[in-house]
């Protein structure tokens, strides 16, 4: 047995003793299924290791942080830039086991959760209560809260109820030192010391481990109304959007798919849709039963405008399945075109969501790439598919300069180049383009406090240090 | 001339070349009048430098940092912490004149403003729009939106419409090097990076000082319902603001008052009251017109239980100002007992009011001190009013041991010290009971990073580095 595996294997065992041997895989088929998420990246682990606890948690950063290990904290996967890869190896702390806290403070219209939560199971307990939490990405089935604070990623109601962060009250996590803090308030207003709890959201697990969070419930609306506008161009249809944000009644979902969109869904499946539409829109108002009507009309005369071809309000349960089936049919569309597709999630001010998709539509045809849009019109967040084959070399060349240029005309339009996905490894070497020098340099050394031998994900989020 | 005083003066000859002779004060007369805020506490600084661009900003700065000299950013003095009084002298920069920004970008429910706009000057013309900014402090007529920023000074919007925090999308800052910054989007979505802007919320110009801000707006109500709740004890007064808030309808403003204050109300002004008036509860509702009865009706519901003696809806303009009248009476009163009273913003959860308001009666006793409360009680957000004169000797010190117990009454109801004042000088001795060590430390730092020199608001918000 040489040196190093000796060094190893004592490792292993130290790692077993903090959580019990069976909280800990090192086998390399079952390792194997830990090292990846939804990017399609992959990366081998040297162990997982499933802590249940805040101590226990601690207790491995610690251990880590004497043997230099690389600590990349895991929900389910389910993020798409590949930021809970092990890029550099080390073990995958996953959260997946760490669901003991799940406690809804009725009075207080709070929750306290264990970071392997996941969203559905949260929105389940609080629905008991007449409560849900706002962030409801499309995988809140099977993505934990942990995950959805560390990318920050919210989903559709975002529009009127806001991100992770605007519903996070506090939290308690574990630095790369291995040391304990709580940061925030159980309350909803508190000014004392520095902000930290958004400091960590967001943050891609590179500065701590969150152990708890204490999150902000908002009550259920008695009623939701879902409506559809189809509109002869997307210009049309942004400026609709801008009039809607502009009066007193936030939709609860404002989402749009792009004429390319339209021509994929008219495709592959069996939806009723004007031959001239150019751009549609799905909306929702929430409330009170007995003002859903009048929300409706609000939204309705926002909405209108000279490009506007078709307004249907879904009187009834079947109604509004019937409208989403559209809207559903994408993603299926989408996989059958190109199953390898990429997906980047930019925001614009919703001003210029019109200039963005004259942009790309200028883009597809430079590049010669299918681009098709859709996504959160009332936040500006656009989901920019590139259908193509990445594993294919010259595509993958292709697809990478036209994405170069995307990020660029997002830029110029005074957007970001993330809205929920975060940065990982995908948008890495694009950061720098949207971040100052000075806001670079002090995130990198802030990021020396709370990790000062860089074990926490390290190798993400950030350009390499050498690249500053 | 001693070689200091040549120093000082080539110091102020620096100065003036940036920003002009006439933007820079040094009598001590007119610099006496910049070294206070609304705590009491005074400090005379060396100079007063009023710059009116992000580029005088960093010029000044820069010169500071090089010359060691503290900058305490001020924006019209109404805080009540201490926080802009100019402890270590240097000098005040006052933003008063840094008010050149105020744009609205109606599409984009935006506005772009510089620090010196005053939140009035901000909310008239986000009106004209259509538009309000949620944040509105009592000194909204005067107090900056700057100040706001840096204590994430909120008020009676913020339990349906958040604090500054939940309102900024970014912001430029200087750091204490003379660096600039950017911080944030333009746009409601984003996650590149670590959320520096709430970094620099309620920092309370230690990490730098803001140059522009970058903030979300709302669309106006058409209407608000004003209600008055009366309760024969605090207990049920505080179990119907839980209940309140446990259902759809979040009230605008959720108000309360105890029997202490009442009683000072009856016996200071005239106003309609019942004798056996335990707490009193304002409440608004805000919406479509339309709505208002509705949405008054769900509030009068969750509002009532075996305490409520009266509930009154203001079905006029007139009785609505005459339902306010009583909560206006209130700070005239208290000003006639005790001009000198100590006003605390403490934050407990929801739930635990009644706890927090049978707690202080035990103190008000203990202490021999008249307390009374009110505030924001749909925050938990209470103003403890200690009515007593600290400018004599002995109140002084029978009001500091009476407020530590206050503080830690509060913590012990996991409560924050301080919701929307922050902490300056007065609560400086009380931060390491609300933060952890590591926090404090990881604080430290992070002071360190942004300003290593500590040149910016030295000596303020934290305990002194040598007591950590």
């Amino acid at each position: 047995v040489s040196n190093k595996s000796a060094q190893a294997s004592e490792f292993l065992s130290k790692l077993s003793s903090i959580v019990g041997a069976d909280q800990v895989l090192t086998e390399v088929s079952e390792c194997w299924s830990y090292g990846y998420d939804n990017s399609r990246r992959h990366a081998l682990p040297e162990a997982v290791v499933f802590p249940s606890s805040h101590q226990q948690v601690r207790d491995i950063v610690l251990l880590c942080n004497e043997e230099s290990v690389p600590v990349t904290a895991r929900g389910r996967g389910t993020g798409t830039t590949g930021a809970t890869v092990p890029v550099q190896g080390g073990i995958v702390l996953s959260t997946e086991r760490f669901d003991q806290t799940l406690e809804i403070d009725r009075d207080n219209r709070v929750a306290v959760v264990s970071p392997g939560i996941t969203n559905k199971a949260l929105q389940d307990k609080a629905g008991e209560y007449g409560f849900f939490w706002p962030p409801d990405p499309t995988s809140s089935a099977y993505c934990t809260v942990g995950g959805n604070l560390a990318y920050n990623s919210a989903g559709p109601r975002a529009v009127k109820y806001g991100t992770p962060r605007e519903n996070v009250l506090g939290l308690q996590a574990v630095t790369g030192l291995g040391e304990e803090l709580r940061t925030g308030t159980y309350t909803t207003k508190g000014v004392v010391g520095y902000d930290f709890t958004r400091l960590l959201v967001g943050s891609e697990g590179t500065l701590a481990i969150i152990t708890e969070a204490t999150l902000k419930l908002t009550p259920k609306p008695e009623a939701v109304q879902t409506m559809r506008a189809i509109y002869n161009s997307m210009e049309s249809a942004a400026h609709a959007v801008s009039a809607i944000m502009a009066q007193p009644v936030t939709p609860c979902a404002l989402e749009f798919i792009d004429g390319a969109a339209i021509q994929m869904i008219r495709d592959y499946s069996e939806v009723d849709l004007p031959a001239n539409a150019g751009a549609l829109l799905m909306l929702e108002v929430d409330g009170k039963q007995d003002e859903l009507a009048s929300y409706a009309g609000a939204i309705k005369t926002a909405a209108t405008n000279d490009g506007l071809t078709e307004f249907t309000v879904a009187e009834t349960e079947a109604a509004k399945a019937a409208l989403w089936k559209t809207r559903k049919a994408l993603s299926p569309a989408l996989r059958k075109v190109a199953p390898k597709k990429i997906n980047e999630d930019v925001v614009v001010p919703v001003s210029n969501i019109p200039k963005l998709i004259m942009g790309l539509e200028q883009l597809a045809k430079q590049h010669d790439i299918t681009i098709v849009n859709f996504g959160h019109a009332g936040n500006g967040n656009i989901h920019v598919n590139l259908l193509t084959d990445p594993s294919e070399e010259s595509n993958r060349v292709r697809a990478e300069q036209c994405l170069a240029d995307v990020f660029s005309l997002v830029l110029d339009l005074k957007g970001t180049i993330s809205g929920e996905h975060g940065v990982g490894l995908e948008k890495q070497a694009f950061v720098a383009r949207e971040l100052d020098p000075v806001s670079l340099r002090l995130m990198n050394e802030i990021k020396g406090i709370f990790d000062p031998n860089n074990i926490l994900n390290p190798g993400k989020m950030f350009p390499a240090r050498d690249a500053l």
